[in-house]
């Protein structure tokens, strides 16, 4: 099974904090970028792995798709979801992502928001998403970029002359990476862009779009201190398609 | 036009000393890498972007091809690939990859070994090399990594405790990067690589493979000076297929 880490009472306490918590998907600077990689859902059948609090489930039941189903690990998260977003057509279920299943050709969209980078097994979760999309059918996920993810110490480096750079090492040594972030031990695999596009690639989907998400232009000039998010990136947003 | 620093009489005689330049592609460490990316060339029409001394022409037409196009802008290195890698069946040409014009659906395969990142507009050329090939036709190429080429400081960093890591800043931000490397103001062409498969996916190529390049545990035993090529990749090498 999957690291629960959400579950962890410090962890949670923490992370639903967090502006993204708090505000969903507003609070997500990525969002946008993320959003403009989807279809218009209408109609469609949309199944998001690792739906945490489920904001978006809720803006997909808003934008006509319909059927959403949402999973998680999360017990704590998916009772907040329940409060928070539920509607008709949504339906949540808690769900350990290395291990689910779910039946072939039954979803029009696979959504995924910073979760692969929890899983260890990608290749299997690639397999079990094509297989539940029916042919055509896009996946559209967001996780932590390697470069953000690959160090041993991932925090802004700072030169003699007070100039900050971001410290890659070990990016090309694939495998768990171990951080404090809220609680001790959070567990995260890292990967390179080209194992995770290989994997997809090989379990027949097209790749359609792939980014490395930095702020725009006008996000910094509204929140000036995400200057920095241009340094380096911290997100990868991919978009597929089933064969 | 491009610019044409290898005919820079001082980088032209830093250069011409590499082992790859020495040794051909057995001096190229992610040779093997990229070779695998090739289907086989028996009878297939070949043009290499970027060909410099020919070496991979002249392995192109050891491995059948019915006919190689060797084109570079640099007047030196072709003298040079006609006296070294001339063979019945290739043809060497001047040209500027910045302003090339191939004929329509004549080539089964195009390939570019580190030569993309001299390339301003890296549309144009995608889009020629797309006109070039025949529908189903391949194109292999590499690059200088984006982590590699996006630094405004592109060397090893040592911490106060000794431990070496490579420096990123800038990875967003897409555009010239000039270093000096064997003679002054080299000018490189740093973009992502998300801004590089998205033009490709756009200029109608199916990605095929995408790989960081780094030394395989073999090439580390034959040359352990190389482990530190595993902390950041240096090289990307892709495969893209004509729809």
């Amino acid at each position: 099974m999957a690291q629960n880490i959400y579950d962890d009472p410090q962890f949670y306490e923490g992370y639903s904090q967090l502006r993204r918590s708090v505000d969903g998907l507003a609070g997500a600077p990525e969002w946008p970028a993320l959003r403009a990689l989807l279809p218009d859902l209408r109609g469609l059948r949309v199944v998001d792995l690792g739906c945490g609090y489920g904001w978006f489930c809720r803006w997909a039941q808003e934008q006509g798709a319909a059927r959403i189903l949402g999973l998680d690990v999360s017990e704590k998260m998916l009772a907040r979801a329940k409060e928070l977003t539920s509607a008709a057509g949504i339906t949540y279920q808690r769900t350990d992502l290395e291990s689910f299943e779910l039946p072939a050709d039954s979803f029009d969209i696979a959504y995924s928001s910073l979760t692969l980078h929890y899983i260890a097994d990608i290749a299997i979760f690639f397999a079990k998403v094509q297989r539940a999309l029916r042919p055509g059918g896009c996946f559209v996920f967001s996780t932590e970029h390697p470069i953000y993810m690959a160090p041993s110490r991932p925090a802004w480096a700072t030169g003699s002359d007070g100039h900050q750079t971001w410290p890659v090492d070990g990016y090309l040594a694939e495998g768990p990476r171990t951080t404090d972030w809220f609680a001790p031990g959070v567990v995260k695999h890292h990967r390179t862009i080209g194992t995770t596009l290989n994997l997809l690639i090989r379990q027949g989907f097209t790749i359609t779009h792939v980014e490395e998400w930095g702020p725009t232009d006008d996000q910094i000039s509204a929140n000036p201190q995400w200057t920095k998010e241009r340094e380096r990136p911290m997100f990868l947003l991919v978009a597929a398609q089933r064969a």
